[in-house]
Parts: C-alpha cells; sequence; structure tokens
C-alpha cells in the first residue's frame, strides 16, 4: 500500500509554521507498512489543490491530507472534495450535535452559522468522528484511490490517526510487514563509518536498505527489511545487527530511536526505586519540562527550583554567598552546592543542577556565553562538568538540558 | 518568482525526522519576494527525482532542493542531475582543497575516496562553495527553470541559503514585494473571531490577504500584502490593523509574529517594574521554560518550584497540610496558597501557580483528566480559575500554561 500526505496552508509555505503532521502520519503509516511515497506542501487554493488530486489519482492508493478544515478554513476544502468527487454538503446531524456540544460546554455560548456549518460534509463520504474537536474527518474513494481529509490542529489530527485511521486500515487491509532498527554511533563522520563498514553493507541482502542518517557529533544508520514474512526479516535484522557491532561495536550506543533520554533516565530510575529534583539556573525549567513530559514521572520526580535569581540560589538552596564571591555565580562549586541543595530540600537520591550564561549577552559574570556548570549529587557525593555549547540561546539551553540527563544516566549506572 | 522546495530522504518520508530545512528555506524566501508554491518530500531514488524535475520543468522559475548530499549520499543525486542535464562530473579543484583541508584539520587523518567524491560536481553547474562543510551546493539552470542542489544538514543549508543564494537572488532577480502583518488574539476560539470580524474582512482589499491560524487558547491573524509598490503596501496594512484594533481590541494582546504571550507578559513586568514567580504542578515546568525563552527575563523573573509531589507543595511553599485534606490537592485553595507561597519565598510581585491533572491517569485525587487550577498570587491580594482542559497530557499542559499567563497578563494591566 503506498501513500500520499498532502498539507493544505499558506503558513506553510511562507514557513511560518514547520509542518510536524507529516512526520506524525508516515511514522504511524510505516509501522503498519504502509509506504509513503511522497510527501506535499500546498496553497489553500481550489485549483492547486484539484491538481494535485489528479496527479496522485491512482498514483497511490492512499492520500491523507491534513489542513485546510477549521471553522474559517472548511468552506474552500469542503466544495473542492465536492467538485472532485462530484458530490454535495449535507448536514451530518451526529456532528452537529457533537459541535454545539462541545461550543456550549467550553466557550459557554451557542453556536454561530460557522460552527454550524462545520457538521457539512460531502454525502458520499464516511464521517471520521472526532472527539477531540470540532472538524470532523472525511474518508473517500475514486476509482483505486482513498481521500481521508483530517483537521490540521496536530492534536486532533493524532487522535483521528491514531483511533480511527490505523485500526481501519489494518482491520480492512492487506500489507507487507516493515521492519526497522536504528543504531546510534557517536564521534565518528559519516564517510569513516561508511569506509569501515563498506564490506558489510555491499553484502547486504537486497530486501534489507541501509540509511545514514549524520548529525553534529553522531550518525544514525538505519536498516530497513521489507517482506511478506516477519519472521525471515527479524531473523536476518537480528544477524546484520549483531554482524555490524563486530565491526564498530566500539562506537555504537544505542538501538532504540525513540527511547528519548528522559524516558531511558526515568526507567533507570524506577527500576532502582530512586528519585530525582533538579536545581535549574541557565536552563530555566527545560529539564523540568523534559521530566515531566514523561507519563508517570510523578513516581520519582519530586520537583524543582529554577533559581533564575541569585538571592534565590542563597536563600533557597542553600548555596553560600561567599561562594558566590569567590567562584562567582556560573562556576562548578556553585553547581554543585545548587544540585546538593536541592537534594536535601526535596529529600531525594538524585538532582541535577545546572548554571551558565545562555546569552545573549554576558550577563552578571564575565563567563562568555554558550558557558555552562553542570552538577549531579548522588546519594555517594557530588560530581560537576564544565561545558562550551555554543549559541544562540536556545541552543544553549537545550545542548545542557541533554547534557545534564546523559550525565545523570551514567551516575545512576553507576550506582545500580 | 515562483519556487518549489524539494527534500530528498528516505529519513523524511518514514517519519524519522521532521523536515524543518523547507520551513526556514520558504520563510528566507518570503522575505525577499520569491513565493514558494509547493514543497515536496520524495525518497533518494533517482526516477523519483528525475519525474519530480519534470513536474516542475518551467511551471516555477526556481526548485531548491535540500537532502541527498553528502558523502554517503552524493552518488544518487549528482548523477541524477548529469542525467536530467545532459552533463558529466567533473573534480572541481577548489571543492578538493577545501574538503581535504577540513578532513585533515578536523578528523586529524588523510582524506578517502568518499571525500575525494565530494569534490565531483556536473561540468555545467555553478559550484556553491559550502565553507561550513564538505558537501558544495550547485546551481544550474534548464530553460526556465533554475534548479538548486544543497547539503540536507541543516546548518549547511542556512549558510549556503543566507550567505550565498539569498544575495545573488536579491541582485540577480526581479521580486514583488511582500509584506506581513500578524494580530496575536487570545480568549476567544477562531469561529467567535470570525464572526466578529466578517464584515472588516469582506472589505479587504484584494492585495491583502487575510488567514487564521489558531492554537489552544488564542488565535494568530496574518495579513498577507502582495504589490509592487512597498508603501502603499504598507500604508494599507497599518489602515487594516488599526481598523481591526478598534473591532476586536478587547482580544488583543501584540503584533509582533513573535510576540508570544511570554514576551508580551515580560515586557509588561519591565515596564510596571514588578517581578514574577512560579509554582507549577501539573505544568511541571512548561510556564518557567516559556518565561526563561525570553532574552533578559532574568531582570524580572525570580524562579519557581517545581512542587510536583505533595510533600514539596507544602514543605517548600508552605500549602498547610489540613487544606490538602480538607480540600484536596487539585484545588482552587491549593492553588490559592501555592501562588502566595511562591510569591513569599521569591519576594515577588506576582506569582503563577498550577495544580491540576494533566493525565493520562486520574491521579492521586479524585478530579478528572484535565482539571487545572491556576491561581495568581498579585500585590493586591490572590485570584484563582477553574478549568476544564481535556486531553492529552501535552494540550494539558499547553492550555493551562497559556490560561495561567494570560491571567497574570490581566492582573498586571489592573494593577499598572
Amino acid at each position: 500500500m503506498k501513500a500520499a500526505i498532502v498539507t493544505i496552508g499558506d503558513e506553510i509555505l511562507i514557513g511560518q509554521i514547520v509542518d510536524t503532521n507529516s512526520g506524525f502520519i508516515a511514522k504511524a503509516l510505516d509501522k503498519i507498512g504502509v509506504q509513503t511515497h511522497e510527501m506535499l506542501s500546498i496553497s489553500d487554493d481550489k485549483q492547486h489543490i484539484l491538481s494535485t488530486f489528479s496527479k496522485l489519482q491512482n498514483k497511490v492508493d492512499l492520500v491523507l491530507i491534513t489542513g485546510g478544515l477549521g471553522p474559517t478554513k472548511d468552506d474552500i476544502t469542503k466544495k473542492t472534495f465536492c467538485e472532485y468527487f462530484d458530490d454535495t454538503l449535507i448536514e451530518n446531524r451526529e456532528v452537529l450535535a457533537h459541535v454545539t456540544h462541545l461550543i456550549e460546554n467550553f466557550f459557554k455560548r451557542p453556536i454561530n452559522q460557522m460552527n454550524r456549518d462545520q457538521a457539512l460534509v460531502p454525502s458520499k463520504c464516511q464521517v471520521l468522528f472526532n472527539k477531540v474537536g470540532t472538524a470532523p474527518g472525511m474518508w473517500m474513494q475514486k476509482e483505486n484511490t482513498i481521500y481521508v481529509s483530517l483537521p490540521g490542529v496536530p492534536y486532533e489530527m493524532k487522535y483521528l490517526v491514531e483511533e480511527v485511521i490505523v485500526p481501519k486500515l489494518v482491520t480492512e487491509y492487506k500489507r507487507p510487514y516493515i521492519l526497522h532498527k536504528t543504531i546510534l554511533t557517536y564521534g565518528q563522520g559519516e564517510s569513516l563509518v561508511a569506509e569501515r563498514i563498506e564490506a558489510w553493507e555491499n553484502n547486504l541482502p537486497s530486501f534489507i536498505k541501509l540509511a545514514y542518517l549524520p548529525a553534529p557529533g553522531r550518525v544514525r544508520l538505519r536498516l530497513t527489511a521489507r517482506g511478506e514474512n516477519a519472521q525471515i526479516l527479524e531473523d536476518e535484522i537480528a544477524r546484520q545487527v549483531q554482524a555490524l557491532s563486530q565491526i564498530i561495536g566500539d562506537i555504537i550506543v544505542g538501538y532504540d530511536e525513540n527511547e528519548t533520554l528522559e524516558v531511558v533516565v526515568g526507567k533507570l530510575l524506577n527500576k532502582a526505586n530512586k528519585t530525582l529534583a533538579l536545581a535549574e539556573s541557565c536552563t530555566g525549567g527545560k529539564i523540568s519540562e523534559l521530566v515531566t513530559s514523561v507519563a508517570g514521572s510523578s513516581s520519582y520526580f519530586k520537583g524543582s527550583v529554577v533559581s533564575y535569581a541569585t538571592e534565590t540560589k542563597i536563600k533557597i538552596l542553600g548555596v553560600l554567598p561567599e561562594m558566590i564571591e569567590t567562584h562567582s555565580v556560573v562556576s562548578a562549586a556553585v553547581a554543585e552546592q545548587m544540585a546538593l541543595g536541592a537534594q536535601k530540600l526535596f529529600q531525594t537520591d538524585y538532582a541535577i543542577a545546572t548554571t551558565g550564561n545562555a546569552g545573549p549577552t554576558a550577563g552578571e559574570t564575565n563567563e562568555k556565553v554558550g558557558t555552562v556548570y553542570i552538577a549531579i549529587a548522588t546519594p555517594n557525593g557530588c560530581i560537576s562538568e564544565k561545558f562550551e555549547l555554543g549559541e544562540p540561546r536556545e541552543k544553549v539551553i537545550n545542548r545542557a538540558s541533554n547534557k545534564g540527563l546523559e550525565m545523570l544516566q551514567k551516575e545512576i549506572l553507576k550506582n545500580i
């Protein structure tokens, strides 16, 4: 089964927002063996939508469309649908009742004409009921191609993809088996990694494809196997990964692409039955946000102090004023006292502390932009490290947050 | 001038990475009046690349291609270029010297064959010298369409777009003038905003287009004017914004596309010379992250306590245990005590506190998923409000964070 993903919206074409919907859909499709052949972003324009549909007609089996739905956008998209499928709009009672309920309960006002119009759908379409928003999804077919229209609001799109479309595709359509395996390597560049594994790569069976995904300081290798027999694919991938680890085992650091550092750290803390607190200065709450983004984090995360002001570091975290005077507020000594302060305040086993200068200007210390000290308080003491994380601000905050979690991970592993 | 942006890479089509390059390029082009007609993501496949080029030939003036370049990917893309332009590869001396220099200095090893091959370029192409990486950009033309190939690594692509391509387009090609103006509104849904401004919208001149960009709790309105005379566009946009502010001035919070609620709140606090602290439970550091994402926030933001555990609320924020017993930890009374506790602890003028259930499960209280209490401590007391913010977790956290900042903004405005 081959798919195309189409995003409708001028806001994407002028670069005002980045399209993250297509990636989410592609990942969901890939998991169930539906291959995304192409992604397109086009304008809110009837002719553009029609010509795109025509180009994809019978070239792919499935066209997933996001955007172009919503109280002020429905009009063009739905009318275009009607034109393409030679159909007319009718009012769907169930959708109308749902829209009315949502508006009256959430916005505490009667529905207006625009809300009422959201219940209009092409007569031939199968309505995909949207429990979490007002714009319904629509499923239509022309010859060999299915067209599914979804709202562009990410959580509404996600709900419909996960709860409605994927289950429907799984039960009603035949798909091949696709298996991916990602190998994370750190510390060597793409061309050197490629040189080292060249002989192995040339001997890969034809149903397995290798891709290099380089990023600063690391290269991910992705193996993709495609076929009808799941067991054969799984066995062969396992064999190849084993062979690969014998060649470049020295630079391989992991195998699970979804396992973000905050998820890994959460699992480790749960397993060890240990707790965590944070004292964040230059990261300003970013590590807290990452840690609490994991459902169930309340079992190991006790809390954090975002100590932006120097007096907060002294008063709440117990950093000694003379320590700040001697070493400056951006220093290993202060980072360590902050970590120990948080560990004591929240009575946890571990604590991460950050202090540094995220920019854009040098701030109250002489440390240059991008300098960050990170400390980890553990059951056996406290360690710290200095980093130069460059600029701009956003990058420093993100990098420091990752470094903090990475250091914590290492310390937990030492103590398990 | 009309452009298409093409991204080459299977990693995007399986949803492993989100394409942020296209958005960056679109924004850069939009600024100089080049209109992006379409964005496409296609696979690392020769036939797919060739058929995409053919479809775009003479339909757009400029095709910007990212990805498909790099030591292990060069091969297909460059050979495809040669086939499409009926050309052959030749070694470019300047590029070879640069690649050799980079590899020898950065990786401390001699170049290998793969590195050497990076200096091969189609003979007819204009090489776009890539100072920050090994893969050069290539500029070619066929009939009325220019094709520019760029490496996919974001900072290399950004360097070539900003330093080479944009200056070249600006000096060598004629482009119209494009002007955008964004108006940020908070607190009313898309359909209600649309209803209120319907008459104004219907009277907009034909060279100005209006777009609605809804997000949880807010709607951005974007006016886009296009024409030959910059002054006329600027005057008309100013006039229309003025007219709009007379209709919905009560919900407009800013005009700068980058002026998020946290920026607006920061400006207000600075103007009033007031300070802010936070006590976050269910928002888990998200409000701290938003507040500190603003450069210069240290002048008004003193810090926050992320009080995930109940004992943290009691011990650090001074919430009375009997208050929690009587009202439960998710209640208006506890939210208010948290806000007052943070205000006192950090000695600030204002404090925001959140307590609620972000999900996915009901947690330790009986409050259902999505219930959040938000309190604002002010110099004149404390107010609080209850919200039902639905699900999933991510949405509850984002909405509650926005609501908190919105409530704070209103309170500051009352006291100015």
